[in-house]
């Protein structure tokens, strides 16, 4: 419904929204910048979520973010009071655990990234380099003569957020990617998290880099790839015509939706404003176009009061 | 003579690469892939070089490599037993101060890289932050609130080749880099030194590290942006109709030649080789194209003959 059009929900009638609401059945949302920013929840989040899931509907939490184990992403999840399960938890770091198990790979991982990636790969039992600084000592000639050790039994690459990115490991990274067998994932690709004085380089940045250094393209398991949504579409558990994908951000959010034939809400808690899809329709580029959402709300708890009064039948 | 045409200078009479050598008056050069190789010596381009300078030829040094300043690169050359002066040597270092004061920059920079960019910034009198290892200490939280401060008069952000990259460089660099009158600049974008069993990350990778966070492109210096070679071509020093840039390496050496309108040399003891050539001449990308050389030799060792035979008057 409303299919790329960035209908403002607000502006329809309660009937309208309701007729909305019964189009779907399943419902995947981000997390930063709909249901919290930077730990801080955003106001009406969770009683919309929550209240979806009374009304019958699947929830789904879906974020790019590669620190975290599903089992960390609960916690912060239930702790701010929403009504969700692990299942329910669609992150990189699982997906690329998830990845790896799906094509039976059985040697070691050589690991750009947190503790988020290695705890998902030892709950599928791959091997896999510790995680943590792995600093330049000396000139880089004694670098590479003396300290420089590379593994004989890495067969993938993966790069993730990691705050101890450094030479030692994008030069170990694409020497192991000079192996054309060598598998090079990147859990997503978000360039950056901009901050009131501050600019904190995102997983993309790492990805660059390396992708630079090995000439090689990255399998990307996050948003927008359809790939993290693979499992619950291919085991039939969602209906991709039936399930709304909820995000603040389009070249992620919003894409993803359009790459697996979801329907879409954007919402104005984030990245992205009325502004951008703006200028989105009014460009000539076929990519700007898949940014569209299909509807649009300035907050997800602006939702809550069509969705109570779908529940009581009225009155809220 | 020979437009794009990849010609081999050794299928030609004598007469006709007499006539070719006429046909310039400077010979701009790469260094490493035409001169040497990692520090050694390729046979039989010292002579050819020196003979070139001994029928009245201009002589430049031509290099990409940032971690040098000009001094260095001409000890280098010299001890090499190449006949050639400071003045000979072009550098991106040298180039990056160089740009920086022709735009009468007066704030500080911040610099990703080594003491070859420093160096040349204290020679012409622009203040710069210091270079080296700066790591990461604590957890990401303890790194923002604690350990990461921000100066406030730096006006350009410059990045070449560092083996001390790391995470809070790259937050430095980009958190500089938001306020829109900070200059991007990259020495050059090699992207890196393949090596028989490693993989060696230049500084293009850097650069596309911080592009990514930043979200903002660089203007390069090196090879093949103009830029380096404006000094010599706006001074009148050289005439591009009347100069050869010599390389090994088609998508910086031939195509500064072809960006400059210089006549181009490829030779095959460094990266591109005659089956790449004839790769870009089936392409149809038409940037493919602009990486064919005028004239093609196996070593710059093998001009040697012509050079001298020329000087001689025959009889080599």
């Amino acid at each position: 419904m409303y299919k790329q059009t960035c209908t403002n929900l607000l502006n329809l009638s309660k009937d309208e929204v309701k007729a909305w609401l019964d189009s779907f059945d399943s419902v995947i949302t981000d997390c930063d910048g709909v249901l919290w920013v930077y730990g801080e929840p955003i106001a009406g989040s969770a009683d919309a979520m929550n209240n979806l899931k009374t009304i019958g509907k699947s929830i789904y939490f879906c974020t790019n973010n590669s620190t975290k184990t599903r089992a960390e992403l609960l916690k912060k999840g239930v702790d701010m009071g929403y009504h969700i399960t692990e299942n329910g938890i669609i992150s990189t770091a699982h997906a690329t655990a998830a990845y790896l198990k799906a094509h039976n790979f059985s040697k070691k991982v050589y690991v750009i990234g947190s503790e988020g990636i290695t705890k998902e790969l030892d709950a599928v039992g791959i091997a896999h380099t510790t995680v943590g600084p792995d600093q330049m000592h000396g000139s880089l000639g004694e670098f590479m003569s003396k300290h420089l050790v590379l593994e004989k039994d890495i067969g993938a690459v993966v790069v993730g957020f990691d705050e101890h990115f450094s030479f030692p490991k994008m030069t170990k990274a694409a020497s192991y990617l000079s192996d054309p067998n060598c598998l090079f994932i990147a859990t997503n690709t978000d360039e950056r998290f901009p901050m009131p004085t501050l600019v904190v380089p995102g997983s993309g940045s790492f990805v660059r880099a390396i992708q630079t250094c090995a000439e090689r393209e990255p399998i990307v398991i996050g948003k927008p790839n359809p790939a993290i949504c693979a499992p619950l579409i291919n085991q039939k558990i969602i209906d991709p015509s039936r399930t709304l994908m909820v995000g603040d951000r389009a070249n992620t959010d919003v894409l993803l939706g359009y790459n697996c034939g979801f329907q879409t809400l954007l919402v104005g808690t984030g990245i992205h404003q009325l502004s951008d899809v703006a200028e989105w329709k009014q460009s000539k580029n076929p990519e700007d176009k898949k940014l569209i959402p299909d509807v649009y709300l300035p907050r997800l708890g602006d939702l809550l009061p069509f969705i109570v009064d779908k529940a009581t039948g009225g009155s809220y």
